[in-house]
């Protein structure tokens, strides 16, 4: 049995299959013989020194967090500055991870985690601690660079295509008198990625969606109202797909329109969604519906990818492998060998190559009068989202998604005060 | 074969098993020879005299129907008034049911439509019109009087007590940093039997959802925003699931709040989690988000509930059947036998003792403060979500649902002036 311990920290929103991957690092290290530390809501719970022994938990609940959305541990939203700024916190951690042995730490996380590992990866090495840093991808946004897509994503964009190809069978049955636009507004505030896996959803100019609005372009009112108008006169009814990250050419957010009040004088949260919505009302004059689907795109555990949900635990596996064999800074990313039929492979990336990166829709998958995705998108997108992972339902006809003991370590060192 | 045909129409808002019935209809009318028409866009399609001829649909998309959400004919939003006020509308469904020989009327909708078939049914007797009507129950609404349940509200109380549970163990990931109160907003104006369905996710006081909020209660924000602070100091997080329906103690709509108007002038649609979330906000404090799943609740064929997906077939069965064998002006209604385990039979009710009324949720059902469900309310609804009945999936990673031909039969008469 190797020496020390490993620690497992979740990090940023979390996604359908993120427990996928964190089942996969206890069961890999596990049979490594190796302990693994969870940090309690992420690298929040290592400053604080919370730390849950998940050899505590079983391994029929350590099997069951692959088809649990969630983060098992609790995830954080808790950026972390340069080395310089942030000097007390980037010790703080290599003085929890001395007092409990911690020598691989995986921190599971997108873009900025991927910088804090880095970090992390950096200051020990300054302080001759010897650790070894692995990230481990995931994100809805799939904006991650260097791999090929991220943990998390496919889910998401089969959550997005399935709703929309659903609702928008409801739209037209109900058009010829009913709601003649709808728009659903999908995550993604810098990338497209969510509302251009919409377009899976159907093909050609009369199929839903009809227009996908994404932040890689510019969003022209006039332009959109005009293309809903000519939409709805062709098909009937028009299927909207508004990515929440859409600007105007003012590079103002479209969700940002703020400052809305209602009758009784509150202020009002707005949206994309709720935002055109009006507009198209007011202007067209049509019945108007829309949806914000919100954190239930990222939390659909229940129509997760089965690719998506392989990718999620073959980045933990590989994680915990890379870890054990001596990498450090390195993360394991997807690979595409092929797109028909899909294959992939996991390799392992310097960190460096990573680090707050972001990756947007390329140009080439989006089609030319920028409303749609090309036929390459569609080839990159599809395998994605292929194949189902239901979760096992109980008699109460819910999914039965386990609920860890979260069993606490005693904390060795004094309090942090934040 | 009987002679005559018998017309099939859809109404009001669709489900995600109301194409189950259809499918239900038409198999049980090729069974006994009897033709079937379906009427395009509900009632609107009769007055129009736009029929389609479901033989030429095969036996399998007539059989992929039954995994198929929406309409698949199309449905209305089309309330017919009195017989005095609407009297040529009514003569003019007699007159196309003389013109194609239409001896069984089968018309598939809530209580508007209930009210309707009662209507068409007296003119018919009035002219001396050999026809059968024949009410077929469907709503997610859950309020159609005299049957245990309506078709269409299984399914979506499943995907609504799937949804807040997914979306729930996103929110406690990440709530010490992030989300403190999130706000799922269901559909239900007038009764709230889907907000209460979302009661099934969770039990006890420190399960999601936290709070429910009822149009059969009272909205009564000072008392809610102390229950979601206490709740959010005791969990961490609170969880709402809000009724479109609630109303202040004036008896105005909270959706209705109005008015608003976003930084560029325009008017802002809302809605009842938008104006919960931002009151939160404004007067807590805490990080709130919200979402509107509005269609996607409806249509979610993909989380459909067996149990419903076998009520909604085994009223199109009876219902071709109570027609065929000379019932006039009834409905199968659900009748429920035992509790658990569940069991059930479809019956004959009298359209009469259905039209028109609206079945709000018992007051045994709510909890004393309001805020929930109550153990009689877990009985009744927990049966109505049992069982998964997926839809068959492409090897694109999508359902796959039926797109019928619906050939028009030609007109007979001379076109109808709205």
């Amino acid at each position: 049995m190797p020496s020390g311990t490993l620690l497992y920290a979740q990090s940023g929103g979390v996604t359908a299959v993120i427990n996928a991957t964190a089942s996969a690092v206890i069961q890999t290290a596990r049979k490594r013989k190796v302990k693994v530390l969870a940090a309690r809501d992420g690298i929040l719970g290592v400053l604080r020194e919370q730390l849950i022994d998940t050899s505590k938990e079983s391994i029929a609940d350590i099997r069951a967090l692959a088809h649990t959305p969630g983060g098992a541990f609790g995830s954080c939203r808790l950026k972390l500055k340069s080395l310089e700024e942030d000097r007390a916190k980037y010790e703080r951690l290599i003085d929890v991870f001395r007092a409990h042995d911690v020598r691989w730490f995986l921190y599971n996380g997108g873009n900025d985690s991927a910088d804090t590992a880095l970090k992390v990866s950096r200051l020990a090495a300054e302080y001759d601690y010897p650790l070894h840093c692995i990230g481990v991808p995931k994100t809805i946004d799939n904006d991650l660079a260097l791999t090929d897509c991220s943990p998390g994503f496919g889910s998401a964009a089969k959550y997005t295509a399935v709703s929309v190809r659903e609702a928008a069978l409801d739209v037209a049955a109900m058009a010829e008198t009913s709601t003649k636009v709808f728009i659903y507004e999908a995550m993604g505030r810098h990338a497209g990625w969510l509302a251009a896996s919409a377009g899976l959803a159907g093909e050609g100019p009369d199929q839903a969606p009809h227009l996908i609005l994404l932040p890689e372009r510019t969003f022209d009112e006039a332009d959109f109202l005009a293309k809903a108008k000519s939409t709805v006169e062709r098909v009937g009814y028009c299927v909207v797909v508004a990515s929440e990250g859409i600007r105007d050419a003012d590079g103002r957010f479209i969700a940002d329109a703020g400052g809305r009040t209602d009758s009784f004088g509150h202020k009002q949260l707005g949206g994309v969604a709720s935002h055109l919505a009006g507009r198209v009302q007011d202007t067209l004059g049509y019945k108007v519906h829309w949806a914000l689907p919100d954190y239930l795109q990222r939390s659909a555990r229940h129509l997760a990818s089965r690719t998506d949900l392989e990718h999620a635990q073959a980045v933990g596996t590989a994680a915990v492998e890379y870890a054990l064999d001596g990498m450090n800074a390195m993360m394991p990313v997807i690979v595409r060998t092929a797109d028909a039929p899909y294959a992939w492979k996991v390799e392992a990336a310097p960190l460096s190559k990573i680090a707050n990166k972001e990756k947007t829709l390329p140009a080439g998958f989006i089609r030319r009068d920028g409303y749609g995705i090309t036929a390459k998108a569609r080839a990159y997108l599809g395998p994605l989202i292929h194949g189902e992972a239901p979760p096992p339902y109980g008699a109460d006809g819910l999914p039965r998604y386990v609920t860890l003991k979260n069993v606490a370590v005693p904390a060795l060192l004094a309090p942090w005060h934040e």
